[in-house]
């Protein structure tokens, strides 16, 4: 079986979660069953969106210090648990010696694979990743149409801002599902959880198939790729 | 801040139970205020138990390679996320360049602190753990008693096994709290939850405080010794 390295810290519950997905998931009656996994959680990574939308530090110099730790540790393949850290993507892979799995490519994938091509796709996000466009980008190369919420954006921020990194479950989903409505009305009829405090909601609420988590379709993808299967 | 370094995959849910409760115990506003923490989830180390009570491999030189790896991506000190595994202590602190603190010491020093000297501690936790004796040489060396649950041992191994590893929560926690009565009876004030399946179900079921958990105990330790504060 190959070695997985996890670029994580950004943040680090998000990082666990993965990890937590992928061992959950992998077909293992013992814990020699499970894939050898190397994590750099490396907190000294800057922040992604101040450095898109403003003028905030180039997280690239200091990510790339831990494509070299992980390498250094055996990692066959990398992956990223943030959404927004995929803006760099190719800036990565330009200085990594093993391939990174690309987490929004293997979302676009499994949705094209799952409910057929030319869908419209909801983006469920932070203000940052919307405004970076790094979904956009993806979903359109990949023949799919998207769509954001415009009156509801405030209350995804609310759930994700006040709501799951407080965490202050008492919020409830009505918000983020007044955002999925929206964007149903306007053709959507399949749902990215672009953030990863929407994939650690998933532990807590119920969400149909409809709405798509990439950290557990990364952890998949992640399994198989190195040499391990799904649960 | 110091960098932490987790010998991992023993197993990796517990490992992925440490990372969080290290992240979720550090007060921090942002991802960068969060401690640097490499993973070594290293699931080629063979079954603790199996070497200690039967003719299983060595792990120590598995682990031995986990602390290479650990200390040449900057770890200043190592912790485990195993209570077994801390059998092999003395031997990997002869190999290891930085320090390994020590998850059971903590939990002594903790119960000494917060009880009081000369307790009487019963010890919650898997046959292997038990018939190793680990627990026994930490807790006499710090002027406690230890007693073991002799009719119950059998109800909390079934909710160690047919419970929380098979992610059965329906099993409930009367077997284990007849185990604790039947120690209390022998004159056990304070219980251990010796067994990192026992630290996950605290996840799942109310226990007093009566009820210390090493991995909780050895994450608040490790945040202070990297340097951060305690939330």
């Amino acid at each position: 079986m190959k070695t997985i390295g996890i670029i994580g810290g950004m943040g680090p519950l998000a990082t666990a979660d993965l990890y937590k997905k992928i061992t959950v998931n992998t077909a293992a009656d013992c814990d020699q069953e499970q894939i050898h996994i190397v994590i750099d959680s490396n907190t000294a990574i800057p922040d992604r969106t101040r450095n898109i939308i403003a003028d905030g530090a180039d997280p690239v110099p200091e990510m790339t210090k831990s494509i070299q730790r992980l390498t250094q540790c055996g990692a066959d393949f990398l992956i990223m648990p943030c959404n927004t850290a995929h803006f760099f993507y190719d800036r990565l892979c330009a200085v990594s010696p093993v391939p990174i799995l690309n987490m929004l490519n293997a979302t676009v994938d499994y949705i094209k694979e799952t409910f057929g091509p030319g869908k419209t796709v909801g983006l469920l996000a932070t203000d940052g990743t919307i405004q970076s466009g790094i979904y956009d980008t993806y979903l359109k190369n990949a023949g799919m149409n998207v769509v954001k919420p415009v009156q509801n954006q405030a209350k995804v921020m609310e759930f994700i801002y006040d709501g799951i990194k407080k965490n202050n479950l008492d919020i409830g989903i009505d918000g983020l599902m007044a955002a999925a409505e929206e964007m149903q009305a306007m053709g959507a009829e399949i749902f990215i959880l672009g953030c990863t405090e929407l994939s650690a909601a998933t532990d807590y609420y119920h969400f149909d198939e409809r709405f798509v988590d990439p950290l557990l379709v990364l952890s998949k993808k992640s399994i198989v790729e190195a040499g391990a299967r799904v649960r």
